[in-house]
């Protein structure tokens, strides 16, 4: 189950044919592109997009992914990814996920992302002020 | 423009970052992809999910592509596929495509796609009636 | 029939399980992916690597893509794909494509892409001598 | 470091385009699909082809993906993917993995993914002897 103490943003869609492989299901590697799309979702929901983030010449980099596949999603299947805060530090915040079917809210699978806060150049920074404001990160530590 | 004479069914979503590549822009193949979602909700919206045509036992083989891009696209924008019924024969049917930036219009590619209405061994077959009236193909001739 | 008058380049590889989809065969977007890592590949042969012509300041964008589907691949299957230079231009050129099953040589798909020079802020350029001379573009005229 | 106690299957390959995203680096996603094609390379290295392995009605389903991102790659790159078998259960089993850039060695990722042994009717099973044989297994126990 989602956390009850943090900030929830869930985004729906449709599984795209294109994301199925030939055991009839969702291919896994899919599942790792819609946890993205989920960040992305978290940003808009919050007010401050990730390509206005990249604009202000910082980036997430993406240094660790943990997901768990509890039951198959198939072409058909409407999808809802919920995605949460796990963990800020100075230079560094991690993500948590679920992916349930719509309706009915079964478990697909549950997944953590670490990532860094880098420079346009590839180097560590710290998560810019206004950044943390907007994202609702200093009442996530 | 799309035509004027023809149901479209558009779909709109914003670009995922899984979607670009090293040029900074949506990679080319991504717009395949969208071209497939925009086909999976022409079928929602007219009422006959394509998932239901395959557990009908029937496929659409893709059997050509031709696209035209126009204009890039990036993360952070929403973009919108519209997608209609070009043509229709007993065995075979072709869609065509505009996608576009929300908002502004801005046309990003167009295509076409032909399709070959095939049994789930791979062999062609009618269109079935039932699936024509749905789909509207009829009023398409 | 790859031309016999051009230098064809023909890069071989596994089906990767990620490019199939829920109709057990290779999904169609998958082909466009194959396309481009044959021109990778015809660049790589010829001796003029397509990262560095980006290097240089160059990007040859892909402004069209036609490919019809002739038969299936699958997961297990070996392909090759064939790749020639079509048509050359000032600013543009076109690519030719085969992808066939290894062994046997079966034709899965044929294609062709069009492409626009252009420089890294995405304006249209003229095709440098150095790279035309590469490629063996002058050639192909 | 691979382990030096178990059969390490190694595939280089070049990065492809597609695979890259507009932090002009591989998509984390992408490293997902290349733990998936070392498998299929281990496989087919220890003579047990997994395409065969389907064909005898069995899958390895994914059930989860531990990955960490060292250093990114890019395209122009050539990577190495090294895969080992890390723990084998009745029904179930890991592989481990190291992504390198070659030539150097430099370490891009380091991942482990875990698969449950079902029937092609998604049940759990135990994975048959004569393909714990093909693949060594017994011996990884």
């Amino acid at each position: 189950m989602p956390p009850t103490d943090k900030t929830i943003a869930t985004t729906e869609f449709y599984v795209r044919y294109a994301e199925t492989d030939a055991m009839g299901i969702v291919h896994h590697a899919s599942y790792i592109v819609w946890l993205e799309e989920a960040r992305s979702h978290f940003a808009r929901t919050l007010g401050g997009d990730y390509a206005d983030f990249e604009r202000a010449g910082y980036g997430l980099s993406v240094i660790e992914v943990h997901i768990q596949y509890r039951a198959p999603s198939r072409y058909g299947d409407r999808v809802a990814v919920h995605c949460w805060v796990e963990d800020v530090k100075s230079r560094a915040m991690s993500f948590g996920y679920e992916v349930t079917l719509v309706p009915g809210g079964a478990l697909c699978a549950s997944a953590t992302t670490r990532h860094m806060c880098i420079t346009r150049d590839g180097k560590p920074a710290k998560i810019p002020d206004e950044w943390r404001r907007r994202w609702g990160l200093d009442a996530a530590d």
